[in-house]
């Protein structure tokens, strides 16, 4: 840590946080200059950060050497790592589509959806059961009953299964009927939950959040995998910016940023990050290329009718016709697309 | 609301909407143009939006013609609400002023900084006793205990007391022991715990999200008020920008606009708006004088040893000087400022 | 236009107002509603916005019907337009990769870096001869002489050539060296710059300012081809978020967006969206995949010497290895990749 | 400036650095850690800039330890710059209020307002001669002939007059014409401009980019004053963020900041800050508030005619009425508030 101190301060009061800083077991390092003096403190910066030094009347800044988040970085891990979800290997050589609607609405809704993504390509059925919603009036999801609806509709397509938990109180009954669990962008920063999540050990998507920074994200999947659960996946799904055009500005820099930084998987969401539905399949293909390990797509049996979202989600025709333009760019990117077998082909299952 | 057709639209395709509208129990228009058919459909614009016309493969785009909340809006309510909070009248002809640490760290602690906050003339004790921390390591709040310590502190000072709810769990806890519930700027799209302090009568201090609209923060505030919770005070606290030289962008342009929108109450945060102590004094002024009801100031008894937000506190002695100058500020908009008067001045309370 | 009055507005001044419409031409359309009244008009908005009519005190809202540009929009010229750039079809089904430095430092570093982009398969050697500088201190560009050495390098390489233009008093100089124009982001507004480039027939890469959005930056190049000039190229370079990780954000969306309502061609510049060299390749690939006609990459023949953005300049051997990884996205995206013939090839040229 | 090398970085490496730093005159400091290898350079950071140090391969990143303007920082001049505007002190303990149209549209207008902003009390007449505007077909502005209107108009009234430049080939004639040249938004970082400008000795308004941060801002003043010219003053206007609500998003806390940070004076512009006429009057409260040390409105005769920017333009009534409200405010922040005697209480002046 970089500690620089104001232009008028005493060699006393440099010696002072001097002292300081050898006291909490770090080596300190006293650097005078023309206009000002600067310290530095070598050694685990989380025991700095105990001192308060920012609080000193002397220092007008501190500047962190390291970045603050640890476990999820390669520095600590250079390999990518794999999250198994369900059967899906989230991370791997093998691209990742997870597919479905916005709003789980109903058992036939939803069963038709699973049946036309997993023919289209997907091994990851997504679908709310509880909506984040601005209106009290507005429809809220199925909750428990929505979830029960995946689990089956999961189990009758072979499909892996992802939902939003939004309250800590639904944890037990999301991890019980899917496969994974899904952090909302909202709820990024939400620390009771992301504790609560970091002692389960489902797969964890979290999405960033809307005004999130990368290191912040990164902070947040540190907090999950320090609380005791690796398996986190993160999820870029656009920024607020000033732009209006697009519902959100997608920023696949970050895709391509946090694979250099961290060993966890990142999947896209060109659905919420564009707003656009005739936007979302060049923004699928750039999520591809730019590296991304997977892609989750809003997909309605029929669009006209879906009760959220509805201006992203593609239509069946269209996600299987996307699918099909993925597949070079995934080989293109040096990765492999391995759909499901049909329930057919694989005997009396 | 105003519904634009694509240029290519059949004008049995705009009879079909225009039927729907009529179905819906709205007034449809017929508005056929040189480049563009446009529709209008005139009357409760919720009842539209449960027509969803967006997923239509022929509409271009719908504007809204009125503001999507009401109850908060003054068009519904025009004069100024008052909220009672303990003694404290805010949105009165009277300043309020709050004020107190971060976090409670200890009876000592609170009791002090609340000692010092009143005789400044403060009439408000805020405090936290949950923290949202980045860390899982970190000083998490003493939680419940620090409830009782501000009760008890704000019995003894006679100060009304505010602190931030973080979890539905804790509800119950801090609507027995304080005045008045914050939900914080990460909470603001927090449905679920926005319903909960709906469903309470305990005056609300929404603080905007960090990426917040206004619209968005009228609508989660609306979300309370429709709820059952009238006693809702808006917190303007800084927004996400570009700008990296102080920590938020404290957005009182917002202030103003709320104020002449909506009939509630709004209290300006200059302590997390810029996140640097000397600025806090210059942007209290500026919201006294944009015609905020309030502010909210950080105040710790020794800002070198709090252990959160130091960066941005004040020491006893500015938040008592601060006061002093926001006076002439307080009065040039019209507004009075009255502090508590002292306990021994009350006789034998 | 549709034009929301205030909810207290007289049926007189409704009147008054449409018979403003009226009598400028276009069709007034009066639609009383149960909270506002509204009224519609119909024709080339730009006739009316000539009317002012959002001075009106009894005005609340004016929502446009129809995008303000026009020329520049597929509603116009459905087609993808063609560039010819020297001998670069830029937005034809070849794809473009343009390289080249930052600043021409001397003839030799032009003509190696060209060298060596041209060998690696770009048709297109950029390079500045003008240099927005942030300190008067700073190495400024070589100007007229570096613009002799581009002409000279573009000559003996057979490579097309691109510079910046920063001043009008440069237009005759930069017109007669090379082989296109560009306007770079701090001028996309600069209105004085665009009329004059806009005068010559000379083709120009119109780079999106910092804080543009989509609307203004396809205003920018109505405003050039309004003026009499069709051959603008947009360019995608990044844009400011609150995001400091990387130096820009890339709105790969504006990409996807900018193709779908626009035939002009799109080029999208990697280095400066992400300020980071090993951010440069990943989003290279994803500039193509999500649709864009062409790529502007910084090559220095020895980064670490470079004068300007050292840090986002990519070695001529990393340049070439990009474009070798380019070609399956670019193949995969449907065009092809095209470079120039060795001069041996062409015998005695 | 601190160094901080990569992780695998070699003694050797490190050492080499060093050897750099050294050779170009400055003190190398090495601080060898657990995890990261830090290197300091102390001395004139503008030297080490030469060195391109960001380029070396084992180089993670550079923090500058100082900021990198100098000349407007008031760490070389602690005191108030005062600047002598015509007859107006600015920066002085006299607070400064400009008015006038945002566009001059004819003698008759332009004498109108600024009789009456001069009657309200404002002692500077501002006024458009060259309008930037984003169609080729709008109204573009009197141009020189605008320009002579403003000089006799200002000899008439006794005011003082400002205008913007937009091109350097109108430089003399803006300079012969008015008392201060505005550097607009737009052109904050149009260095030929600043340069142009730097070389007079005019008082120049330099108003803050759309996207510009404080430090950008800070150092487009230092361009003009180590170009040659002290006699800068900043201005405030609204920067670019995701509210929608507002045209610009006013940033007090850089004026604020920027009067702690730098001797220069400091004006806010409510207008384009707001963009809403309804909030120019808190929000030209709040700015003298947050301590600027004067104001720049738009004021039309009737708003409702004004070619440009009507929406926000007050009319001489409101302007008049803002200024009488705004007298509170001046004096509670210890200025003062002389407007300019009548020029028939100057007797035969």
């Amino acid at each position: 840590m970089i500690i620089i101190l104001k232009a008028d301060t005493s060699e006393a009061d440099a010696k002072e946080i001097l002292a300081q800083i050898e006291q909490s077991g770090l080596q300190p390092l006293h650097m005078p200059g023309v206009e000002r003096t600067v310290l530095g403190a070598l050694g685990d910066e989380r025991v700095l950060q105990s001192l308060h030094l920012e609080n000193h009347p002397q220092v007008e800044a501190i500047k962190p050497v390291l970045s603050k988040y640890k476990l999820v970085s390669r520095e600590i891990y250079p390999q990518d790592t794999v999250i198994q979800l369900g059967k899906t290997p989230v991370g791997s050589q093998q691209f990742t589509i997870m597919g479905g609607p916005c709003a789980i609405e109903s058992e036939e809704q939803l069963l038709e959806t699973a049946q036309q993504v997993k023919a289209a390509g997907a091994t990851v059925l997504r679908g709310g059961a509880f909506k984040p919603r601005t209106s009290p009036y507005s429809f809220q999801g199925l909750g428990v009953a929505g979830l029960k609806i995946m689990q089956q509709v999961g189990q009758e397509t072979r499909l892996d299964t992802i939902t939003e938990l939004m309250d800590i109180k639904d944890l037990d009954d999301v991890a019980r009927y899917t496969s994974a669990i899904q952090v909302g962008a909202r709820n990024m920063q939400n620390y009771s939950l992301l504790k609560a999540v970091g002692e389960t050990q489902k797969p964890i998507l979290l999405k960033r959040g809307l005004s999130a920074t990368i290191e912040e994200l990164l902070l947040a999947a540190e907090y999950i995998v320090a609380t005791g659960n690796p398996n986190v996946m993160i999820c870029e799904r656009g920024i607020r910016t000033f732009e209006t055009a697009t519902r959100n500005t997608l920023d696949l820099n970050a895709v391509a940023y946090i694979k250099e930084k961290s060993h966890l998987p990142v999947i896209v969401d060109p659905s919420h990050g564009t707003g656009v539905r005739t936007l979302v399949g060049p923004m699928a293909k750039a999520g591809v290329a730019c590296g991304a390990d997977g892609l989750i797509i809003e997909c309605h049996r029929n669009p006209r009718e879906s009760v959220s979202d509805a201006a992203q989600a593609l239509s069946p025709t269209d996600f299987s016709e996307l699918v099909q333009q993925l597949r070079p760019f995934i080989e293109a990117s040096g990765r492999t697309f391995i759909p499901l077998p049909d329930a057919d082909q694989l005997g009396a299952s």
